[in-house]
């Protein structure tokens, strides 16, 4: 009540406010419009806007010289387990361009720590200078052939929708649980209704009826669209296009025309995953602004989809523009074309400028966290895969994609054993149970990696997160999985029992405690080793962590065995 | 829960639904075109939309012929009383034309009879073919110098806010006591936005620094624009633009243009008042989109302006547009650029077809009302108006304007008492207190009726609706209010003691019992027997209902005396 008084009195002249930016150029995402303004903030917020020589005071001003004043840029779906960082070192890195609110579905944290995963995604967005907000993640595990710390279900997520931070449940990837009306799945989305909040979309692919019955079950949004006619077809059926910009999946391109020609009221910009290569060398949110001006895109309207859209889907009344009665969360930009960030403000604060962060990141900062990998005394002959002369089910590498191939291959036959042939290419797959040390393996073989000599780990193993470690030999496999355990997570390059390259991902075996130029020094280094021993994959270990995602054609292996993902079945190595 | 699976299951096409609209014609307000498609509705909401041939099952079908489907029309804004009129009555008017929803702001209800005047609405709003929300009446009373039944505090209004057809606070027309920070102004704007709804705004010829602080109080939006300037202030402040279409007050024309050149988000169309002659002539919110198109503006987006921006403003999210989840508020078009309603579905089921409702209006109709007028026992010494010759102030009429102007004549005086003088064409009027008995009169001189016998009274008099009296001698303005009491308010017409015509008003002495075709019969027969009378007015008990609205320029008369707008005091007709 006091802030509202002291804001009408600031708006009015009658009170000095917190801070005036003189002769901005705001950037009005409300009209539409560019033009010079004075600006005054009272408590964070924005309090009055007025021609330039406003005569308005405040404890602190600054003449931004006609530079464009935006609003803060909001990516609308991310999971922060793809940086590799954490909040506090990824708002080190996206604040300074412009970015001020993300929202997370910590869907890796949610897997290997269940609820506390998403407690602890919350409690580390506190004191940051980005406002993160929380989805709840609504699938875990991501299949019943995975095997996540603990399945997540309505009864445990859904006490957290009242939390202040959360806005709705995320991405809802069990298309067919809403199809066949799935008890679990449907009670979520209802519950996620009766608070009022959004639930998010993830549909790949899906068309036609199967598509209104998703729209009609009360899911929101889609960020998997990769063509035209997915996205016209999700926007007439009432959903919101989030366009996607990921390191991998690149959609913005194939989706802009369809901006230009519809201007659709429900479109806005989301990253979903971004590697910390990536984010350091081409950006975030910003870098979506960025080259959708360069396709064309009005730069009002560039970044009204990254800001006014975004809040108006997740309701958020009071952010995403500058009015009076808006939050003041604002970028300063040299050029408005290239976005082109001179200083960033959060909650009314100066918090970036010329690149750096001007306060501390904050944040619950980790310099240590507790091992989550649990492999128990795991031996030698856990790597045994008993077999003989004949066919074998391979999984196939496809470079650059997260899919593979079904191959059937002349089974590397000794002694009564599958062993890794490297001559054929053809290595050990092994993926590890370590959550509670169950000592459950799940064996075949992969082709397509390259490597001669020794083993590579991740405890990145989407979405369970269970060790997945492919090797020429099982000693350095057994090796490597020690390695991580001992690492709490991480990568790692074992040859002949010696480590030879590691990155550890000590948060949930997912996450660094390091700065992003150390994790880059340290993936740089694990890569280069791989590449010694003859692995021909840009990122092999990123390879690695695909290969057990149960949901992702063609062939996959989990803990609980080989997964033919086409006929969702169990398949045994060797035909009897 | 059980309407959600079935919604599902229709939409896949797995059980039949409700009904099949085929081969409509789609206005998809969230992607801006049209096109063919087969619409299936279950539980009186949208399950699944398909191309033509869909294969799609129901109960019941209908081929639309490629007639146009679009989302019902709402009204945002408009007070119900203006229309003198039941609500059930209004539906069956508006519903045939394609309006389905209306938000309503029953401030002279609340006037009139308090909170109860609120609840009334919401109550006479059950069972209709036609939604009618309420936003909580912000003013009562209009300013000091006004007596209603009661004062509406804060804490009258407040526990109002959780019902479900409440969807926030109406038009906040005490500007000054928001920029002055009124205690009770700003709790009802705290507790709206605690409750997550919305607040309107009504801020005439508000510019500038207090305009910034009418939005950073939480004022949403605005119906008062008359001039894109006013327009484009506003929107550029993050503000709602209503543009309004009353049967007084036109905007439309004005402001397209700006939604032309801007094609801002925050914009759609209003009524605020209408008078049944009106309602029946040019129409409702159908009248608006039938105009917008005329003056150039894409169909498609015209009806969005009446529909999905609405909805998206108070925050219906399930309302305003035609996808699979969305309440089934439709309308079948015959033509599109005119707007030509065939039929129209409410809830999924046919209300109206050919301009008649095909269902019965239901509601809580009224047959007689409680009598709300109490004068007691009012004598006619209470119309004596002691004065001495010299200069005295008058209330000038100025045809077609709420406005009035501040006249000074010769004092019509006779044996120390101020009389009216027809020949100088000025008459008495009188401003009787009539909720409470009080005997309180307030009395002055009114020039411009041309009245040249006997007396005019109102019981429509804003905004607190005491009884406003203008006559040529006391007995007939006494007999007058009498008249009033007796049919429970109204317009009455009385000459020499004979009331010469009529017009019950018995729902709080503002609203008829009668059909539409009714009311017309009594109003157009009341202007015909004033004319004959020497008015020169086209309708002057309307004029006489805004002598007594104490916050327009430039003098009123209330209960509590002559009311200088321009100083905001109360006036003695003459100068000691």
């Amino acid at each position: 009540m006091e802030n509202l008084r002291r804001r009408i009195q600031v708006a009015r002249g009658e009170q000095s406010g917190d801070l005036l930016l003189r002769n901005a150029r705001l950037v009005n995402v409300c009209s539409g419009e560019c033009y010079l303004a004075d600006v005054v903030l009272a408590d964070g917020y924005i309090a009055g806007i007025a021609a330039p020589g406003s005569g308005y005071q405040a404890k602190e001003e600054r003449d931004l010289e006609e530079r464009w004043l935006a609003p803060g840029l909001i990516d609308g779906h991310m999971h922060i387990e793809s940086t590799m960082l954490q909040l506090s070192e990824f708002a080190r890195l996206v604040v300074p361009r412009g970015v001020t609110a993300v929202m997370l579905d910590p869907h890796e944290f949610a897997n290997v720590l269940g609820r506390e995963g998403i407690e602890y995604v919350l409690d580390a967005g506190k004191d940051l200078p980005l406002t993160s907000y929380v989805l709840l993640s609504s699938c875990v595990p991501a299949s019943s052939y995975e095997s996540p710390y603990k399945v997540m279900h309505a009864e445990d997520l859904l006490p957290l929708l009242s939390h202040e931070r959360v806005l709705g449940l995320a991405e809802m990837m069990n298309m067919p649980g809403v199809l066949t009306l799935d008890e679990q799945v449907l009670a979520k989305i209802e519950a996620t209704y009766r608070h009022g909040q959004v639930v998010d979309g993830h549909a790949p692919g899906l068309r036609g009826k199967d598509l209104s019955a998703y729209a009609a079950a009360g899911v929101h949004s889609d960020h998997e669209c990769t063509t035209p006619e997915e996205a016209r077809e999700r926007i007439r059926l009432g959903m919101w296009l989030m366009i996607r910009e990921g390191s991998a999946a690149r959609n913005l391109e194939a989706l802009l025309p369809l901006v230009h020609e519809l201007r659709p009221p429900r479109v806005f910009f989301v990253t979903d995953d971004r590697d910390p290569q990536d984010l350091v060398a081409r950006g975030h949110i910003d870098s979506m602004v960025r080259r959708a001006i360069e396709l064309g895109l009005e730069p009002v309207e560039a970044i009204r989809l990254a800001s006014y859209n975004t809040a108006q889907y997740f309701r958020l009344y009071d952010r995403g523009a500058l009015a009076p009665g808006f939050v003041a969360d604002m970028v300063v930009l040299d050029d408005l074309k290239t976005f082109n960030v001179e200083s960033v403000y959060k909650d009314g604060k100066l918090v970036a400028c010329a690149g750096q962060l001007t306060v501390p990141a904050g944040g619950a900062q980790m310099r240590e966290a507790p091992n989550t990998i649990h492999i128990g005394n795991l031996t030698l002959d856990k790597f045994k895969l008993p077999g003989q002369p004949g066919k074998v089910e391979v999984i196939g590498i496809e470079p650059d994609q997260i899919t593979t191939l079904h191959l059937q291959e002349e089974a590397p036959c000794l002694d009564g054993e599958l062993v890794a042939d490297p001559a054929r290419d053809l290595l050990k797959l092994a993926v590890i149970e370590r959550h509670h040390a169950s000592g459950r393996v799940g064996l075949g073989l992969v082709k397509g990696l390259g490597l001669k000599r020794g083993a590579l780990a991740s405890s990145v193993a989407h979405d369970a997160h269970n060790l997945v470690i492919a090797g020429t030999n099982d000693q350095d496999m057994l090796h490597a999985a020690r390695a991580l355990e001992e690492m709490g997570g991480g990568f790692a390059c074992v040859v002949d029992g010696v480590v030879r390259a590691r990155v550890p991902l000590p948060l949930g075996g997912l996450v660094s405690l390091e700065p992003v130029s150390v994790l880059l020094r340290q993936l740089q280094a694990l890569d280069a080793t791989a590449a010694e021993l003859g692995c021909a994959l840009a990122h092999p270990c990123m390879t690695l962590s695909f290969l057990s995602l149960s949901v992702i054609p063609a062939l996959k292996l989990t803990d609980q065995g080989l997964v033919d993902v086409e006929t969702f079945t169990l398949l045994p190595l060797q035909r009897r």
